[in-house]
């Protein structure tokens, strides 16, 4: 697929500028649009500016409350639980692991759950939150149902990140992954590429192994059997049963200890609102000694991860969190890759929302984007 | 390999009187065997009564301390670092589960973090404890190093199990397993039967995938290359970068919170004692509000699971402790099956320590017992 490069300032300004003119604060504006450019920095391409269509098409058509507060419905010193009414998941999410950072900060440890919640960006980005104030963070959200777990053909469980931080040198500890063997946006690739996908990703609707991303994204689509995988496969043997135990230790965190639907009650209706649940994790490091010994332990530690001999001499070791600080560099340097479809959708976004384009993308040439329904892709 | 059964109080017996005679007190003794009889009867075999023989050697070789006496090195209202100072890891663990419960109980959440202990049996009895006291509980606890994370062929993690737990109705949920693909003794059992492994368990020392069991036991016993790989196999197109990263949470709960050793510094040296590490979180879900309700949501949700769809009709789809709630149900009734070499173990132990065997194990036929050489498999 076909892209341009974009200084990050520059879309980093349309993301702004576009919220603002959608209704949010700049207080407001600039929280999303510090997700959504952290996950493009880091790498993770489908969580950052590329959502910026789907995001105005579900605030336009409400299921993302644009005027929403999230509402604290129960407190206690380490815990409370927030009604997201729909808000959208970024400012939601940024509200709540403040929160939890203000109770860690005076209790040591604290949790905060949320329902109610849309879509919040990378997980990573509120650990992140916490880590770079010194705490371990850690945080969960459940999905629509796209995961089948194990012996089941019936999809029940979300992609269901868990992420988890804590502060190192040279870099933190920054793990952020979907319990599922690949997230629902890597079929989407394979399907776009018309390629077969490995085996071991995903079942079809007759529950054996598919390697047919159309097929899978269908079944997905239409809430038929077939699904993708939790980590570990369809079978014990290869740990199929930790992947689901994984997938449901985000549920009860996320979803249970909210009050909120698991993923398989997700529902985000027109016009009246989504239904994400999220958790916050935070845990003050001095509340077991030393905390700056405690990172320097940590520091070594990785690097002795990373120094470990190879399997193979030329394909590097690394930590979680170090690829995406070695992207973001490069991506500050050279500029954020977009592909075509997200540019024109950029462009037609800024039409919208009565901004210039050019201002921020140049005079780009879209001909050869390919326009991709969200409607056909997610209910 | 042949077994004989054992009613269940017989092994506890056995157990329970084996260690008042190797010098622990009557409340020690039943703490022990309570957590190995669990293991039996949950049919968690690696982690029952077949291990008798290994801590005995151990109590007596004095890598394991038996008078040691867990020691409280930091706290505060919501944690604990405690010494185990080599002491007996199931002794350490209760008194350190048992404080986190008591935390939790005043503040609503706490962790309190283990260095210097031994091993502590299966962790899902620590979460088992809280589950039971109507608590979330949260155990991990690194090892000997024998995984090799992602495009390492050095072992440097642990076999890193993650336990949780939380009550529903019928079955609590109650989850337990390593981080690796399989745990040691899975290898040990292949290369009992002398068969080959599946490919995706282990490397070689050569770094590339191996089936062979012995090849392998034998670099994890000579700290050579090779090891076990951890969830997600050795590829990230699989995830292995996932299963590398929830081992590392085990570390950083266990060893980097307590300013313990990680795997690769794990020690076991005859009269110096162990250096396990181990954590334990205890969450009340009245921190949240209605803890009743919240359990008969996970209940409804868990149900929700096992009535899936099921991918092959003839297999049924269980939630994480049903097959050990099962399991337990069966060997109630119908009695332990314990090997022969366990047995013979068990015949050897009462000697040593002066009990007649008869009493608990009646007069068995031990002849064909295999004798397992525990110096050679585990340093």
């Amino acid at each position: 697929m076909s892209y341009i490069k974009f200084e990050s300032e520059k879309l980093r300004s349309l993301c702004y500028d576009a919220f603002c003119k959608i209704g949010f604060s700049a207080e407001e504006s600039e929280i999303i649009t510090d997700v959504l450019i952290l996950a493009d920095l880091y790498g993770i391409k489908s969580h950052g500016t590329q959502r910026l269509a789907r995001y105005y098409q579900s605030i336009v058509n409400k299921s993302i409350n644009l005027d929403a507060k999230p509402e604290i419905v129960f407190e206690t010193p380490v815990s409370a639980v927030i009604d997201g009414h729909s808000g959208m998941g970024q400012l939601t999410a940024h509200y709540a692991m403040t929160l939890a950072m203000e109770k860690a900060r005076n209790v040591g440890m604290a949790m905060v759950s949320v329902r109610n919640s849309c879509h919040y960006g990378i997980a990573g980005y509120y650990t992140k939150m916490a880590c770079d104030a010194g705490f371990i963070g850690i945080s969960t959200t459940n999905s629509d149902s796209i995961a089948v777990h194990t012996n089941s053909k019936q999809a029940i469980l979300g992609s269901n990140p868990i992420a988890f931080a804590m502060p190192a040198d040279p870099y933190p500890f920054w793990f952020d992954a979907a319990t599922t063997v690949v997230p629902r946006g890597k079929l989407e690739v394979y399907n776009k590429e018309g390629k077969p996908m490995p085996e071991g990703w995903a079942i079809g609707s007759d529950g054996k192994v598919s390697s047919d991303a159309e097929h899978v994204l269908e079944c997905l689509f239409n809430k038929t059997d077939g699904g993708i995988l939790v980590m570990g496969g369809n079978t014990e043997e290869m740990g199929s049963h930790k992947g689901y135990g994984y997938s449901m230790i985000c549920e009860i965190l996320s979803a249970i200890t909210s009050f909120g639907n698991t993923s398989n009650h997700f529902a985000r209706v027109k016009g009246q609102g989504s239904t994400l649940c999220h958790s916050f994790i935070v845990i003050d490091p001095k509340i077991f000694g030393d905390a700056e010994l405690m990172k320097k332990n940590l520091s070594v530690f990785m690097q002795e991860l990373r120094d470990a001999r190879r399997a193979d001499e030329n394909v590097p070791i690394y930590t979680h969190g170090e690829k995406e600080i070695i992207c973001m560099k490069k991506m500050l340097k050279e500029g954020i890759p977009v592909n075509m479809s997200t540019v024109a959708e950029m462009i037609d976004l800024c039409n919208n929302v009565g901004l210039d384009s050019t201002k921020y993308l140049g005079d780009v040439d879209v001909s050869s984007a390919k326009v991709i329904n969200y409607d056909k892709l997610y209910k």
